[in-house]
């Protein structure tokens, strides 16, 4: 292995267009395009451009000897299937989220990799590497803040017209895609929540299937989880908000967080536990309060960050951690295994979307999900069940 | 009757010495205070400071013929029985909020007010007498932003410390008070956000009880309710965030509104429905979205306003309502009725956090909830059961 890692693409379309192209201008230093491969022969002229080789079967490429490592940007449920494959012989595999549709489908990934320890698995959760929510988890999880009390995003600039749903035959279907803005959209801040504030125990929600878009999965989801320890948590996404929101709110025992616009941040620190500052004020200092007299700002400061961001950026950094991985320098930032957390919450948003009840996701019942999932498969008509 | 009306205040703590005060400053043109009752005898002197009659016992002021209208600032579970008593004596009614702790309570108040039709019965709920929820109220209601889709609002600036909780011996117990932050803090929102948005037809809550104040009632709630029509709604609060959030945020076919700290308000107006921009935009149009070249404002107009309140003037103008109902003038704007909504809608969260499932509020089971709330009266072993 050169100390270059060559990359093969699976799938050409703009996502692999756009990686070819970070690669090229040198924003990966530590990477090359090894070869190309999609179903769609056109895609051959541009591989010649990139002067690489181009293979019409992904099989073929990833045992052609030409690439170390594949990305995969193809449809959701191909994710695990190709993954499987490049681990299965020998090349390292960087997985689009979500790493599965069902987690009965992403275990089977999981297993194969933790198999082959020799090789890298990651998902593609370009987020995580936003300085802004890297410096967030590394704050949470630091505990300077305390224990979780409460968190709340809410997400809904993922506005998606009517056209977007009908540009494709495959979109939006149960058998063709998995789900909605739970599958395609969210997963990002699915995985960048529990990332920050841990992974929840339970969860109730209302998915509105094809509520105001013409679709059979979900356009908007609203679900309210409990983390450990009594913490709960409140999660809305939706792709028909035009005006769209995103606001993440974390409340903590010594402080809070508010994240508006994955831009502006807000952080509040407590000088001690907000439980010790309740117990030690005597009836002097509640009257106060009452008469708006209390200072408050003797017990906490208060800091506001705005961070920016450049296009590609994350993309390039996702990529360069992932090759500097294969290249034995540095642990990965999104490991693939911990891509499971993304896929079973949203799998539990679903199912408790269709029984009306609360869903465990400590012990979650992938079976029940399966077949429900397959149940609406078969109804649509139009693919074939899975397993 | 005079052409003002004559106020007895029952219960003189901060509440009703605050609303004697706005009177005797003219705030409240309309009325005077005609007399004053409390089970203090303390109070004897600040009814003679008044000069006006001072009573031992609220049934003798509402029959001694010194009053046309009583205020029950007396505890929660009191509100019902003396407005009724009120009501059956020939007095007009303005009770506090909650006009009860639990349904059956509030329905015979309400029974009994229907019966008289030729007497008054307001609710105090200030809130509806601020500007920006009053515009809000009528620009949502007005049908101008279209049908509602989702509705959030989290609403932590109730902080309370410990001490606040043990300044009475019936604070925050079940038998006491009846419930923490949904009975104390909480109505109002409760009461404006069914005002605004409708009234929900089921719930699933998570309320927190004695989760970081040591108290048997809850100091934190997560709800997440159906409305009509496939439309949902988040609602969050505590008293123990001392960083406190108000955010209420709605979003509608035809528009959207952020309401933050009850004083900025943005509105966001679109020039037709979102499902016509949504169907009416070509492939052309959507793939400029996804390069961020999309001029979104040809659709949508954005307004913003702030607005200031006064002290006082909320409960002034609530007053001053009451008094011109009562002399034939005004309609009231917060009829004791439509109490009942906030009271089935706290009774409804209280009772799905106690089952771990959804409930209807549109069939809700009074009976459940009373013998459940019961259950916590027997076992707390302070106070008696309720009917």
């Amino acid at each position: 292995m050169s100390n270059k890692i060559r990359l093969g693409i699976i799938g050409f379309g703009a996502e692999g267009a756009a990686y070819a192209d970070f690669i090229t201008k040198g924003m990966v230093p530590n990477m090359v395009v090894g070869a190309i491969s999609d179903v769609n022969p056109a895609i051959e002229a541009k591989a010649h451009e990139l002067s690489v080789p181009f293979f019409s079967d992904y099989k073929s490429m990833i045992t052609s000897g030409e690439v170390d490592a594949v990305v995969t940007t193809v449809p959701h449920y191909l994710h695990p299937e190709v993954g499987i494959y490049a681990l299965q012989n020998g090349v390292h595999a960087l997985v689009e989220k979500p790493i599965g549709v069902y987690t009965k489908q992403a275990q089977r990934l999981i297993q194969v990799a933790a198999s082959k320890p020799e090789l890298k698995f990651g998902v593609f959760f370009n987020q995580r590497t936003n300085p802004l929510y890297k410096d967030l988890h590394d704050l949470i999880t630091s505990g300077e803040l305390g224990a979780l009390r409460h968190s709340s995003w809410i997400i809904t600039n993922w506005w998606r017209p009517q056209g977007y749903y009908d540009s494709s035959a495959w979109r939006a279907t149960w058998g063709g895609e998995g789900g909605g803005v739970l599958v395609n959209q969210a997963p990002h801040q699915l995985d960048l929540w529990q990332w920050i504030c841990g992974v929840p125990k339970s969860v109730f929600a209302k998915a509105q299937f094809g509520f105001r878009r013409d679709i059979a999965v979900e356009d908007e989801v609203n679900a309210l989880v409990s983390f450990a320890d009594g913490a709960t948590g409140s999660f809305m996404t939706a792709t028909h908000d035009l005006m769209g929101t995103d606001r993440l709110e974390i409340l903590l025992d010594k402080g809070k967080v508010v994240v508006e616009n994955s831009k502006d941040v807000t952080i509040w620190k407590l000088n001690k536990p907000e439980q010790e500052i309740s117990k030690g004020m005597d009836m002097e200092a509640v009257a106060k309060l009452f008469r708006g007299q209390l200072d408050t700002s003797t017990f906490m400061s208060k800091e506001t960050k705005s961070y920016s961001s450049v296009w590609g950026e994350q993309h390039s950094e996702v990529m360069r951690n992932f090759a500097a991985a294969c290249l034995g320098e540095e642990e990965l930032m999104a490991p693939g295994d911990q891509g499971i957390h993304g896929v079973r919450l949203a799998n539990a948003i679903h199912l408790s979307s269709w029984t009306g009840q609360e869903v465990s996701i400590e012990h979650f019942d992938e079976d029940e999900y399966l077949e429900q999932l397959n149940n609406r498969i078969r109804q649509e008509g139009k693919y074939s069940e899975r397993d």
